[in-house]
């Protein structure tokens, strides 16, 4: 079977300097990946002819004449650039001609076009971000929301919860993931009074067999990897990303002054390469790279802005492996057995609405 | 001026095996200081036996024939245990017999017995914790509010600005300290209906001359040390601080073993050990050991429960400081000169509203 990406070529603080060689690099290596890059034409065959890949046979041309830049207002890239790289990318999901599309633009931008054209599944309010941290164990832990919805309701996270459960069952191939609820202690006292009675749905859910709710989880649990799936709303989520990241670079600071302090520590560093360069291995964000947009009908994964080709192709192996493992149709199943049926409302994006999910780089 | 610190010597997971050698020991390092010993009289003159202090001039005992335990509910250490040796350390600032109190108890009994005893200041709707968080500058980050307040309004947040910009004034000497509101972008656009509202407060307050208030602030701010003053509500406050104790956990395990996994990185180790001790007291949470809680009729402090006699020095230090520069007159004068006065209301405190602020070490 062959995956059909769309590539947002134009999207990102690089743009096709970056997203070409990684669309030429995961194509050469996934066999059964087929990209589609959408933007500037002649800018992507330039890319294409300097990386010597201009007739690779999975790799084609979609033009799209405008670009949505970096700080363009949500409503600019919704209602102004209808052929920019980003909507045409997007439409290909629509359409069909894609299995899903990965772009590095504007998040806010990104989240009212995937919204505006893809529509939500039915059952889902609102769409989610959903981000892998890293923790104590093999597998990440997926986190959403991650700044897409900053006032949520208890069906919301209760609807977040099941997305990120059944995305973990298909990228980790996980049969029951286990979902833990953000909160600020463990018992069922604590919190908000969201957060309570989100907990009440959950644990009915429990229950049904339908979801494996751990129960609440505090901060720390993120980064130990008690549970698959943590919950929370986008304001709290979007602060903790960016609060992590913000710690990842102090702390890198921190080492890199020490170690360069003077020589015996130069000298010390230098022999101990070999652990230095494992532990920046292991924490480098760009493996992390990739959030998936939960809960529309097509799959959209959002690489970070700043990220380099190494990161953007993480990001695309995230959207490959979500469409190989049919990440859709189980969402869909999964809300469709759990949530009372409804149509979904064509919902109009509110702009200002989605925050720009993280706008700086750790490493 | 001698200032006098009431201590309650039972409290943490410790007790007086580790507040006793660190009220000792501040007490001799600081001859301004004069620690009132609060707590079981055997046990704790058997300590000070044992550390040779048994009549150390500046130091005293308070019979208290109580102990609230960690995990006593917050009714219990309210209602039943009226001579623990937290009720008579907080009962001792408030007949003016000490100026101020530390603790390291169960964040919520203390909150809750603080808040019964102590009353608000006028024009403070509820109290705040409030803690340093370390960044990339020489002085902490205050961040408020981490706990006591999961649901707050927008006269909750402004009010917290206001006292931790006093806090800051008095601990760091600074006269306008900055202050940011926590949110998820920069915009003024950004953020949950709470937040906004809150910033139209504090940009009056701003105008007025009254607060230096910088702005939105995200996640990494707190880090970079971009503002002095981060406020938020208790649940976000409480997970970010929570987040980050577990990401600086996880860190410190991936370079324990990556150092320790070959002979060639534990000689590189070695050799830069001067670097690795640097990193490790700068990032010793130890030193930032010692939450505010602000916005009481009286000083208190609160210490990590599993804090060791270094650490619990570092909270004593807090309490003295804020006693000899006088913090609480300032922050009742801040709160005085800009809040429409109202005499404060005895308010009965809210079993289950207060988490317990860190309930596990980093280090």
């Amino acid at each position: 079977m062959t995956i059909k990406i769309s590539i947002d070529c134009m999207g990102g603080d690089h743009g096709p300097s970056v997203t070409i060689p990684a669309a030429v690099s995961f194509a050469s290596h996934e066999p059964g990946a087929e990209l589609i890059l959408v933007g500037l034409e002649d800018v992507i065959r330039a890319e294409l002819k300097k990386l010597n890949a201009s007739s690779h046979a999975r790799l084609s041309i979609v033009n799209a004449t405008e670009v949505v830049a970096m700080d363009d207002p949500v409503e600019v890239a919704l209602r102004r650039k209808k052929n920019s790289s980003m909507r045409v990318a997007v439409n290909l999901v629509k359409e069909g001609k894609a299995d899903a599309c990965v772009s590095a633009g504007n998040t806010g931008a990104l989240m009212a076009v995937s919204r505006y054209v893809l529509k939500t599944i039915p059952g889902v309010d609102r769409p989610a971000i959903c981000f892998p941290m890293p923790n104590q164990t093999e597998t990440p832990t997926y986190m959403l929301d991650l700044g897409a919805n900053v006032d949520c309701e208890p069906q919301h996270l209760h609807q977040f919860a099941l997305m990120g459960s059944a995305l973990v069952s298909a990228l980790e191939d996980k049969a029951k993931p286990t979902v833990g609820l953000l909160n600020i202690g463990e018992e069922d006292i604590k919190g908000n009074e969201v957060v309570k009675q989100t907990a009440v749905l959950l644990r009915a859910d429990h229950e049904k067999g339908v979801i494996n709710f751990y129960g609440n989880v505090e901060g720390n649990d993120i980064f130990q990897g008690t549970t698959d799936v943590v919950v929370c709303d986008g304001f709290v989520g979007n602060v903790v990303l960016k609060a992590s990241e913000g710690l990842g670079r102090f702390l890198k600071t921190v080492f890199k002054n020490e170690f360069k302090s003077n020589p015996v520590n130069i000298l010390g560093a230098f022999i101990a390469q070999g652990a230095l360069k494992a532990i920046s291995q292991r924490m480098n964000p760009s493996r992390y790279n990739g959030a998936s947009f939960l809960g529309l009908r097509g799959l959209v994964f959002k690489s970070h802005g700043g990220e380099d080709a190494y990161g953007y192709e993480w990001a695309i192996k995230r959207a490959y492996d979500a469409a190989s493992h049919d990440l859709l149709a189980r969402i869909s199943k999964t809300i469709a057995e759990l949530m009372p049926q409804q149509e979904a409302v064509p919902a109009a994006p509110v702009p200002g609405d989605v925050t720009e999910l993280t706008h700086q780089k750790t490493a």
